[in-house]
């Protein structure tokens, strides 16, 4: 990969917050709950051998300084500054992007950051001391400067310069100047020490570094603060940085919240404090966290795709403290809703390899403030027939819970993006269940659920048919909810051949699943009838799907409402039987060989370019809509490669060059990791979690 | 006054946080700890008669909404809601602006503002009652709808579009519907209540009002949020709205303070309980407050200013709790520095009269964390000489304290903007004792602070000369904390006229002053020695400036060193004597009567066009520089109509006009009140709190 310049987070784990860096002019930064990169200038710079002038790496913009709105009429002046710091040639810079740490190269100058990307121990079921150090709202970085064969003393820095509303850029040098900080209120923080550091405040980056009179770097007046680096002569010298995040008090509403990292840090000198005084231990774990990757034998594109997508699923983490208990929260991107369930049931694989209790804290939390009971009716009919459980899309926005048994996503009346998506939610909500309950073994908490996953059992079935005689094992009838619209998939966005639930093929590789993990689990539990009802579900859904194959030889999208498009996620489904171990469901030889079957000869009839290829490789969801997503693709990758054991080399190198280029290309660079690409560009879902079902590439068989 | 599309700010007193709006467009809104209008949508309409499309008053932009991000591939549908609501005819809205009401009518249609204008009880001397009806965080509204003629119900509007980052729009409806709001997050709502009025959330005010169901305004999603308002067919019915503000916990670094507010409302919602259940009689007393203004027989242009700087005023104004002891802060408008010395003392008159208690808060806070003691030079020669005691320009920015002894302002090795004002500052905190002890008579706190004050006048005197002997009573040296520099005055913005400290006239008038009240006060005490060498000090200074009287009859502004101007604040330091009932001093038969004189020639040779008259009439505070400064126009047409008896009259009407039209005229009209106008132009000292200055008019003799 020769692009360089794209953004990428570091963040600390459930913080809620992040320091994006890597796209050029003042395009990242210290950026807390946010859904997009803080926009600010970022200094990172080292004055050249002659000291005659500074470079630094491309990510600030020169602008005149506010100095001009004090001194109103001296506008104009000062020019010449513009030309004080400029940036390194690019063909100088080199980085090199891990998961958890990223490092550029230009020049003397070295500048390394480092992001944890690991487990976070159950807060109920671990030492404060362990969790402390995980969710410390901090990240790490590292200057060194090689002045080994320079005659004199050279200046570096790190800085940035503010831009949240009502907070200015301070000082924050503390403890008998043990420790050296700039920051904004008490809320984002540069922090160092040792003997080669001071800080200094001023309008502008440049103002500062032309500063005669040092003692000028004290002003509480300008945006921008630095920390300030003079090596000398003749000495390597490695500087440490924590960029710390915080925000004390009740952060929420709707319920009541605080973030747990303030049972520990009362304000954000305590954070950097921390920081600094375990910087070895908190850096030496993340060169550990690397090894997820590094370890594993995966090509370089799914090297980097795999670590994007690690960095920007922490950047939308929050774990907060409700009553003393924990609350697991992902923001979904830049939209920012909370624990939107068909995230979850996606991210599940991550969480799960990384921290299950995660999965059980969203799935109680649903269950117990984010379900509800609805009717359900055929589509141009106002009869109500019984419905049943489901579960809202997300729990609300922006730290904003929405109120019980509501999403803040979901409207009434329609039938396209934002209607209802119960019965999505609700077979997600089961899969998360099950394949929870299967990776932890968590006896206790499947039997507690027991009742409630037979509601959900009910609630599905009832959706097929009213009329057990006519069922057909998929979706058939929409929720009251919807109130005379239709309801939609997770794919709110696509044209119809994934928007739509009813009768869509996608929802009804998950239906069966479901059906599948509940024949099991009925099973297990000896509740036989219930049982042999979910095998008859799971084979009426299989053969209504197989009695649908065109003479293309694909399952059209959606069954009974003549849409043709062909779809890849037909396949999602059988990810569930796999990681809760239905191994014989998914044989071809099996009970429903006939189904793996016709999946099989689907994707081999739809995997080529005009029907679910781009022209370049890239893989197209829906052979109808040119809006594509990386999250579903790695998912569906895992599916067609590891499960149906169908034979992609030949195309696997190509599609993912196509893959990754979604992610670095011109302005997509900007957004970390986007997970709606429409015709290569970067539309929507941007900034956003979901990409971590590519941790499904480093399963082991 | 014809112009009625101008911003006015309506705070909350001690709040930080203002509801600003009159100027066209989304240039008001809810402002929270902003040195400027929050550049919001503010939607306040009614359905056309005909049901057809709705009206607004025009404080909104058409946006294509932010479903767009959602619904990625529905680009451009839906651009008719763009005329679902179009404004009134500009020429169909009056507005009746006054000092704490201010209404809009626009047909069937009227919007009426409160904001409170009125004392602040001591909170160390009074009941919590007393101080939570003064402090709530929340300004108030009415909406009238007369729809006595109509056969049809009518929909009415308030809303606002939300634009804090990492912070969402949500419905506040709470106590069992009994309240019904909508707010950003935790810090700013409207929130109303009554059988009348409903709430809702969407993307646009355009989507709110076309919504088919009216389920949809419950959702999550969308920065919009709106009161909705059904007028029944054949009544007039009038709506109450509280405007809150909120921020809980720590605010401040540097020292860690919190609101008052906050001892009284545990939340924004407490807030608006509050404001709703109180509501006739807060907005009564806002009623009642109008009459500082309208029992007066200002002019109308004059009633205008002093409405626009009073409400500036109240909007930088800042009531904090320190471990349970008040701390006041005047903010400094769009620089939002923490009580500047130098605004302070011009503030004082207005703050004597509503509430003494905050000059000596201010005072105190001065003298125990922000004074400092120096050493003095002369100019070109780094000897150093014994200084004393002065202040620091300001207690930090923007919510963050400065260290002990240092203010945010002040730099080091100047003598242009941002260079120290260390002599100014010390005669402003002295200026401000006097006239505190005198209008209090507060013995008390004179006598502990008798030490410091003596401190004061020593400092001052060893400004003045090393040598005894050549003490001429105006500022000869500079204080070492300007390194090199040179200290300048309150005037940082312009030329050397009035940016100059050493030897400057205005300057002068104040030490003139300054020793005239110590001279009365060591007399008081019975310190003889000191009193007569206040007095000898006193004499000399004026024998300096009237020695330089030149040919054209008026001093020239900096003496000793061949700058010309002529400046109008030369006369500023005439009020101290005489709000300290020093009137013997102010005769020009008495002891200094003839630098009374020669400051009445002065005036009488500046005050004419060419000269401190731009061409209009406007005033220019010095001849040389096209900056003048409102606040101090006020105050010293004060001084020359009330204390040198210059009859003005003439000219007065004209220059009023002008002087509005400064604050109302163009771009300047968003600004409120602002205190830097260049050639008609507001370029700094935007939002400004200090024209509180023409409280004076309101001074009966």
């Amino acid at each position: 990969m020769k692009e360089i310049y794209f953004n990428a987070q570091h963040s600390p784990i459930g913080a809620f917050s992040s320091f994006t860096l890597g796209y050029p002019n003042a395009k990242g930064g210290l950026g807390l709950e946010l859904g997009k990169p803080a926009d600010q200038n970022v200094y990172i710079g080292l004055q050249s051998s002659d000291g005659e002038h500074y470079d630094a790496l491309p990510f600030y913009q020169y602008t005149e300084d506010d100095r001009k709105r004090f001194d109103v009429e001296r506008i104009g002046e000062d020019r010449n500054n513009a030309y004080l710091i400029e940036p390194f040639d690019k063909e100088q810079i080199k980085r090199d992007f891990k998961l958890s740490t990223d490092t550029w190269y230009a020049g003397d100058l070295e500048f390394k950051i480092y992001s944890p990307a690991r487990s976070i121990p159950d807060p109920e079921n671990c030492t404060e001391g362990d969790l402390k150090k995980v969710i410390l709202p901090a990240v790490f970085a590292e200057i060194t400067i090689d002045n080994t064969n320079g005659k004199r003393s050279r200046r570096a820095f790190f800085g940035y310069k503010g831009n949240m509303p009502a907070t200015n850029m301070r000082k924050i040098d503390f403890a008998n100047d043990k420790y050296f900080g700039v920051g904004e209120g008490r809320n984002t923080a540069l922090v160092s020490a040792g003997r080669y550091v001071r800080t200094a405040i001023g309008f502008s980056m440049e103002e500062i570094l032309s500063c005669k009179l040092e003692e000028n770097w004290t002003t509480g007046l300008g945006y921008c603060g630095a920390i300030i680096i003079d090596a000398p002569p003749g000495e390597k010298i490695t500087i440490p940085f924590a960029i710390c995040f915080y925000r004390g008090g009740i952060v929420t509403t709707g319920m009541e919240m605080s973030y747990m990292y303030g049972r520990f840090f009362k304000d954000i000198e305590a954070v950097a404090e921390f920081s600094i005084d375990n910087f070895k231990e908190l850096t030496d774990a993340c060169i550990e966290d690397n090894n997820l990757v590094e370890n594993s034998d995966l090509t370089d594109n799914r090297k980097f795709m795999l670590a994007q997508a690690v960095r920007s699923y922490y950047g939308s983490t929050e774990l907060l403290d409700y009553d003393g208990k924990p609350f697991w929260i992902v923001n979904e991107g830049e939209y920012l809703m909370m624990n939107t369930l068909d995230l979850t049931v996606d991210m599940v694989f991550y969480e799960l390899r990384m921290n299950p209790w995660t999965v059980r804290n969203v799935l109680d939390n649903f269950s117990q403030r984010y379900s509800y009971i609805d009717k359900v009716s055929y589509p141009n009919d106002n009869k109500m027939y019984q419905g049943g459980i489901s579960f809202t899309h997300d729990m609300g926005v922006m730290n904003s819970f929405s109120r019980h048994g509501h999403s803040a996503y979901e409207k009434y009346g329609i039938s396209g993006c934002f209607s209802h998506m119960t019965h999505e939610q609700l077979v997600n909500w089961c899969c998360c269940a099950f394949v929870y309950a299967s990776h932890t073994n968590d006896k206790l908490w499947i039997d507690k659920n027991l009742n409630l996953l037979n509601e959900c059992f009910q609630s599905i079935i009832n959706r097929d048919d009213a009329d057990p005689e006519n069922r057909d094992g998929i979706m058939g009838l929409d929720s009251s909810r919807t109130m005379g619209g239709a309801e939609i998939t997770t794919y709110d966005s696509l044209d119809v051949s994934l928007g739509q639930a009813r009768g869509n093929i996608y929802l009804a590789s998950k239906c069966w699943a479901v059906y599948v993990m509940f024949e099991n689990i009925f099973r297990e539990k000896g509740i036989k009838e219930q049982a042999e009802l979910a095998s008859s579900q799971a084979r009426k859904c299989a053969n209504t799907i197989i009695k649908n194959i065109n003479k293309e030889g694909f399952i059209p999208a959606v069954i009974g409402e003549d849409i043709e498009s062909a779809i890849i996620p037909a396949v999602e489904g059988l990810i569930f039987p796999y990681f809760t171990k239905n191994n014989e469901a998914l044989d071809e030889n099996g009970p429903y060989g006939d189904y793996i079957k016709a999946l099989k000869n689907h994707v081999n009839a739809i995997m080529r370019q005009g029907i679910c290829m781009f022209e370049d490789g890239g893989w197209k969801i829906s052979s109808t809509s040119n809006n594509s997503w990386p999250s579903k693709i790695y998912l569906c990758q895992f599916v067609m490669c590891n499960i149906l054991e169908i034979d992609l080399k030949d195309t696997l190198q190509s599609s993912d060059d196509v893959h990754v280029s979604w992610l670095v290309k011109g302005e997509n660079a900007y957004w970390c990791f986007s997970d709606q690409i429409l015709s290569g560009k970067a539309i929507g879902s941007k900034y956003y979690p979901r990409g971590v079902t590519n941790i499904l590439w480093l399963h082991v068989l």
